[in-house]
């Protein structure tokens, strides 16, 4: 018997544990402190009442002999993926088939899983900084993962670039924890290079519902040639709330053809072996908040959230502090001031102002010398805490 | 880029498929046909009142400021997972530890992703015939898979025999398809076994409230030494009717250690990196499934899918067909009468007494020549379809 010996390469990440450490020692000097936390990265508003009533009555539904459901297809139910269809028709004008769709617990669990259908010999670009879920899944599986330096230089996008040999692609757009986006343009240029490349781009929208800038593509589908070269993983946690409730989904394009194979049938045998299917009453729910009314809500949450976003890009903007994120996307990534790297400024800020950031250096090399904000609380929050940051910040 | 090849070597099942289409091909013969299935693998009693109440209640509660919940411990929450160390203790006077219990959506996907914690060059161990997850999972990641005969000869309990060399043993009792069950005597050498050789016993319990005799362990943890060498699978899916509500559970004991590291500590990882937790009025469900008012009403529910098996059972025993299974599970295995292979009696069967079973011979070689029945119908239906199989079987 032999463990996977690529456990033992996967680096740790004190990065949330360390936060809350410090958070913790200075609560002990400073018990009477009124913390509030802008480095939260799960939303706070609650389902919207369409879902929760959807969720209600599709509970209940199982109760009974004749609304019983019991094993459902592993790739979801066509009543949501067909609401999935629509969804990517009306916001960005683009034609899914339903077999293209696989509705899943969420993002996290995909974007992970589906390295299964590809060999551990691929090569693998993520940007830094990164969400370490797209590194530490590949270690585990034994993977060379390079790193693409996302930097005020390029925008925070980076970009392919003569020479680059890379196989699997992470793109996030509107990245965590940047908040910076594609464009058409950009986005396009990674497009050509997969496709010329034979290469595969993992696309995470999980943040798509929060563009509203229109050259800024809410799916990579919306680019010319990305059907024979992306899998998009989207999720409902932040478009919908539902990171308690746990309802996503992966769109693999049956034009995506590696080695002669349909990538699409290997992730369907993938997902009917090893999965069996999300909760019943849960894509209810999920369908709902993709439905006229439900959108109607969970677009209320997003307003909310987003002009929580402006409120903090405001105060930045008005400090010079340089930032990206903030307009299609619910995280701010600023630039310390004085050029204070991220851990100091993070202790700086608790101390000074009571304010908690999550240190950009925590999610890669590149990410020294910023922190990240979140406009996931309260408005009264995010106000009481950007007062607190132009008071004691803008008087220096 | 290259794709995961060992997918090429993935036999398709056709079992189901062809199942439906022959059903297909008969009804268009003669639409007249009143079929009654007894090859459903799938529960068909509603949700007990307790779950919905518990579901409805935290959807409700998902509404509100206060009761919203977002992101949950990957691993399940403590009031659920107390719950099942609970029912440990009760049912079997185990004493589990809250972090040795993981929440998943469902044993399904975490018998399948529990591999990602093995090397690949491990050799695998299952009985046949199979659930054919066992089988698939490993080839897919490219690991050597060998078959212990399950057969009349051992009870349809293949034991371990001297040169066998399994580093991954795959065992589940009450067994689907057979509805055999080992012993505690026939555990224990398993667990001796793997505990002398370093292997690793996967323990698939999820028909473990069928079991009603004694001596049949309703988990491999009642045997002594189980805690260094057992991984066990279970679920509220067939406990609780949970196929279509996707909650289960799998403990890794702190003292099972190989290569020097604790498997606990891998699968936390594996679960934290690549799962992000069930949702929480399913895990709210479950909790309530599982304590008091629950637990009664769910094990009407098995007490009547009981009798069910118990008429087949009894049925079978009459007519004199060697069988198996049916008492402590839902599933019966029986030989076919006048030595007919699977399919030929499923054709037979299926043409004079308008019943469906499932051929044994599409669980593996060693399922030719019996078939599957399963408990999970109606009380009506179960006594029609007895009555017809004595009818025209008991005059032959």
């Amino acid at each position: 018997m032999r463990i996977n010996k690529n456990y033992g390469n996967i680096e740790e990440t004190y990065l949330f544990s360390e936060v809350a450490e410090r958070v913790r020692q200075f609560m002990a000097k400073d018990p009477g402190a009124c913390l509030i936390k802008m480095g939260i990265g799960d939303v706070t508003r609650p389902l919207c009442q369409t879902a929760v009533k959807a969720m209600v009555a599709a509970a209940e539904e199982m109760g009974t002999e004749k609304g019983f459901h019991g094993y459902g297809p592993e790739q979801g139910y066509g009543f949501l993926r067909d609401e999935i269809a629509d969804y990517y028709q009306r916001t960005s004008g683009v034609k899914l088939f339903s077999d293209e769709i696989f509705v899943s617990d969420g993002a996290k669990s995909d974007i992970g899983n589906i390295l299964d259908i590809f060999d551990v010999d691929n090569v693998v670009a993520v940007t830094d900084p990164v969400y370490p879920v797209y590194v530490d899944t590949n270690v585990m599986a034994g993977r060379k993962v390079i790193k693409l330096s996302a930097t005020a230089d390029n925008g925070f996008l980076p970009m392919p670039y003569p020479g680059l040999q890379a196989d699997i692609i992470y793109l996030c757009s509107p990245n965590n924890p940047t908040g910076a986006a594609y464009d058409k343009e950009r986005l396009t240029k990674w497009v050509e290079y997969a496709n010329a490349h034979g290469s595969v781009i993992l696309f995470d929208a999980a943040y798509e519902a929060f563009i509203s800038d229109p050259d800024v593509p809410r799916t990579i589908y919306a680019i010319e040639g990305a059907r024979s070269c992306a899998i998009e993983f989207c999720s409902l946690s932040k478009t919908a709330g539902f990171t308690g409730t746990r309802c996503g989904y992966t769109v693999v394009p049956s034009g995506l053809i590696r080695d002669g194979v349909q990538l699409r049938k290997m992730w369907l045998r993938r997902q009917t072996t090893k999965f069996n299917g999300v909760a019943y009453p849960v894509q209810r729910a999920a369908a709902a908040c993709l439905h006229e009314q439900g959108i109607a809500e969970i677009m209320e949450n997003i307003s909310y959230y987003k002009e929580n976003a402006k409120i903090i890009a405001d105060t930045f903007t008005e400090l010079k502090w340089p930032f990206t994120g903030g307009k299609n996307s619910p995280y701010i990534w600023v630039q310390c001031p004085h050029g204070m790297k991220s851990w100091p400024f993070f202790d700086d800020l608790l101390s000074r102002a009571n304010v908690i950031c999550t240190p950009g250096a925590g999610f890669g090399d590149c990410g020294e010398g910023y922190v990240r904000f979140t406009s996931f609380n309260s408005r009264e929050n995010t106000e009481e805490a950007m007062k607190r940051i132009r008071e004691i910040y803008g008087q220096e």
